[in-house]
């Protein structure tokens, strides 16, 4: 058996990426002529991965008859003390190419979808083949059949939950709006009225917090399906990380790369949010799609070429897709960030009076979307929505969601804040949603819960120099310097004009 | 002093990725908010680089006060035992959201060029980031003007080499056809014309081999501007490889990342040649391109559009550049990777009675064609070409070449090579460039110098089932099992049809 070595346990976490780490004088390296980042295919009985080679000094931490795994290829290799693996070179990914003519600009079928998401799950595809894809589906360049296509693909990749024939609701803000998060309200006011809204949620790609983040913030939300069928079951809905279950899992390694790059595409949008919500089961989808000049979609045209495409693909893949086009001028809510945003979400739910009445009305809107899809019945949905919300029954069935998802906790504030004060007196007049978006991110979310920027002045009112226009939270010392300085060189971030008189 | 640590070598090779290993209780990782795959400044006396965080278990091989850095980390940093690092957030690199800018399909100035060559240069670039700048120029997605701007965008970001104002001449063919090592020959016979031809060549991208690959096997090819300039002012030419001087830098940065997409843009290729030209100081080029149905240019009208951008985007950055459309129905020559393709040079240098003609007659018309453009008196080129390599003047030349460059050595063969027989008799009528130069690469070529393939039949022969069509030569046993399965499973790279009595 030459082709075999020892694995061990790296110690070393590569997040998402596999690595293998074997000496250079390693006996499977010299005859298989395997140099520093070739990807090898490493066998372990029925499991097999490809990763990426880093190749060690002898004499250093590693033997030359072992290979070392880094966690997440130990992990998806289910390698255990003792084992040993095969290693040899992988097939090149039929994929590869297909990805490389989608570059060029060619139309991929359905089939070829399903070999790079196929591709993608086996980790047989590099990061950065994945950064081609994702590059070379940007903007407008995946068609209606395409999206479709991709759409089919995604979905066929993982589970699907069967609700038997019940009415299934559903809703989704196709983002860009710092701070609005609707979802936990909605989904409290939507059961509360004895609809069935089993709802999934994602990780903020390229915002400060995404609903899952958020919501994790108030209970656990890596429930596997079973789980999220039992609290659907008993509360009539739920706030879960979809990541968790095997719905459309393709998305999630498609979210890792899109991340860093910042990109989102119109087909990639739109295939990522129905594939998950076909996955779920959802027959009935309310998409909420907030317009402004620094949200995620600019114009009403825009919003209307993205509505469209969502909804002929909803109704190829068997899904009622309604839409709802919104006012996304500035921020929603005082809070942006997963912990500040909740803080948001139950002053709302509790009818404080320091609750945020933007966030308020806008959930109130979606809640009665649902209801009237719900009842067949337009224009009463609102109404329903705000009896249920004043009369705490939202609330009583948000914490009971809560505890059956595991338990409900308060959000904690940050350990580390500062105010950062309006440089002259006038009317507040604009937010840039990406500049403070990225102050959010720089400050530490979402990946540090408590992080993020909390807004003192709303749009629209009067402001005195000197006066705190929002504060900036930080889990760290560096984080908060490091987004402090950023809001320091940008001041366009908050238009502060001169009072008319 | 928090944010400092010892700094101690991996023993990683990481290839050209730095990577820093910190432990997860390290009180950095814990101050900053670093976590996996976090890219996280390093400053070191002047210098400073952005590393990829791998988070190592505590209690394995490194101590919770030091950070261990990857071998291009470490050289890149130039950090020496007992030197203490840096550590912090780097500011967002500006060209990311040029590049995303990019990829949405929005036109870049020479500005914007110049930010994404710096940042690529100071390693401020994620791979995926350089992967979705890449993709995103696919195609024909950069246009004439952005192709001037990146071009000299790149040019500016290196040295320039200056001759003085004399008359520098320079080829460069834009590959495709497998064995098509010509330059060699050219700068021979050129040189022995008494004209200035400084040749600087890259290491394969997609193909089998690069001229510099093959010039290694039997030169050193990596010698310095003044060496280089040293060998070319006493020998009138020489052969080395641009990636070891400051000649547009980025392109070698790019290559690594385009190599295994195996993509190639107009746009890119255009600004790869053209900087590269420009840099070494030429002033007139002639650039062969071979058109053919399996070659890198399939078809006359793409060789047209590609060579009026070559020809446009020259003459804006003053490089007098002339086209030469050959024909690249199939590979050139018997050998096909870095050695295979030497001994076919050094046959036609010899003259030698099983020289490859078709090897000869190619480097024949580019060195005529770069003698006319030398002496203004078209047509008279080739035949004091085809003079000076008969009477072995240009052999003569090319070793001299060869010993001023550090020393001639003969070509080597491979330790394992196995013959592919003939499936059928017949003609042999096509041979699938593509393929067959897959067939090389997975033998091991360009990687591994003597690997690759070998022709025993030419395009248009007579062939008999069980007949030698070519063989296969490898530096390992691994790799020639695998060539030889993907060639088996690949009969198609050979297609014989039956002879027409």
């Amino acid at each position: 058996m030459t082709d075999s070595l020892l694995l061990v346990p790296a110690g070393i976490d590569t997040y998402r990426q596999p690595v293998v780490y074997m000496t250079e004088d390693c006996h499977i390296c010299r005859a298989e002529g395997f140099a520093a980042q070739t990807r090898i295919r490493i066998d372990l009985g029925t499991r097999w991965i490809v990763a990426t080679l880093n190749v060690v000094a002898t004499g250093g931490w590693l033997k030359s008859d072992q290979a070392a795994l880094s966690a997440p290829a130990w992990s998806a290799l289910a390698a255990y003390p003792g084992c040993r693996g095969q290693f040899s070179h992988p097939e090149p990914a039929v994929s590869a190419s297909l990805i490389r003519a989608k570059a060029y600009g060619k139309r991929l079928s359905k089939k070829d979808f399903g070999a790079i998401v196929g591709d993608t799950l086996n980790n047989r595809l590099s990061e950065i083949e994945l950064a081609a894809f994702l590059t070379a589906c940007t903007g407008d360049r995946l068609d209606e059949n395409e999206t479709v296509a991709l759409t089919q693909a995604m979905l066929d990749a993982g589970d699907r939950l069967d609700w038997g024939g019940r009415k299934i609701l559903d809703k989704h803000c196709v983002g860009g709006l710092p701070g609005n998060r609707t979802t936990p309200i909605v989904v409290g006011i939507v059961a509360a009225a004895g609809e069935l809204i089993p709802k999934t949620s994602s990780r903020a790609i390229t915002s400060p917090a995404g609903t899952a983040d958020t919501m994790e913030v108030m209970a656990p939300v890596n429930l596997d399906a079973a789980a999220l069928r039992a609290v659907a079951e008993s509360e009539g809905g739920c706030v879960v990380w979809g990541g968790a279950l095997n719905l459309s899992p393709a998305d999630d390694y498609f979210i890792r790369i899109e991340r860093p790059l910042d990109l989102d595409s119109t087909g990639q949008l739109v295939a990522s949010v129905l594939s998950k919500k076909a996955a779920v089961g959802s027959t009935h989808v309310l998409i909420d799609i907030p317009v402004g000049p620094t949200a995620k979609v600019r114009s009403r045209s825009a919003a209307d070429i993205l509505g469209a495409r969502l909804t002929a693909v909803g109704r190829q893949i068997g899904l009622n897709v309604e839409l709802h086009v919104s006012d996304g001028a500035g921020p929603v809510g005082h809070g942006i960030g997963p912990a500040l945003e909740a803080m948001d979400v139950l002053a709302v739910l509790r009818c404080q009076a320091n609750a945020p009445q933007d966030l308020r009305s806008r959930a109130l809107d979606l809640a009665g979307g649902l209801l009237d899809i719900a009842s067949g019945d337009e224009g009463k949905g609102r109404s329903r929505a705000e009896a249920l919300l004043d009369s705490r029954a939202a609330e009583k069935k948000f914490m009971a969601i809560c505890m059956a998802q595991g338990g409900f906790r308060e959000p904690e504030p940050a350990p580390q804040q500062i105010e950062i004060l309006a440089p002259r007196s006038g009317i507040l007049n604009a937010i840039d949603n990406r500049l403070i978006a990225r102050i959010a991110k720089l400050a530490g979310a979402p990946r540090q819960k408590s992080a993020g920027v909390r807004l003192g002045v709303r749009l629209g009112e009067k402001v005195e120099a000197g006066q705190p226009l929002y504060s900036i939270h930080s889990a760290t010392r560096g984080e908060l310097a490091y987004a402090r300085n950023y809001a320091g060189t940008h001041p366009e971030a908050f238009s502060i004009c001169e009072e008319v008189t």
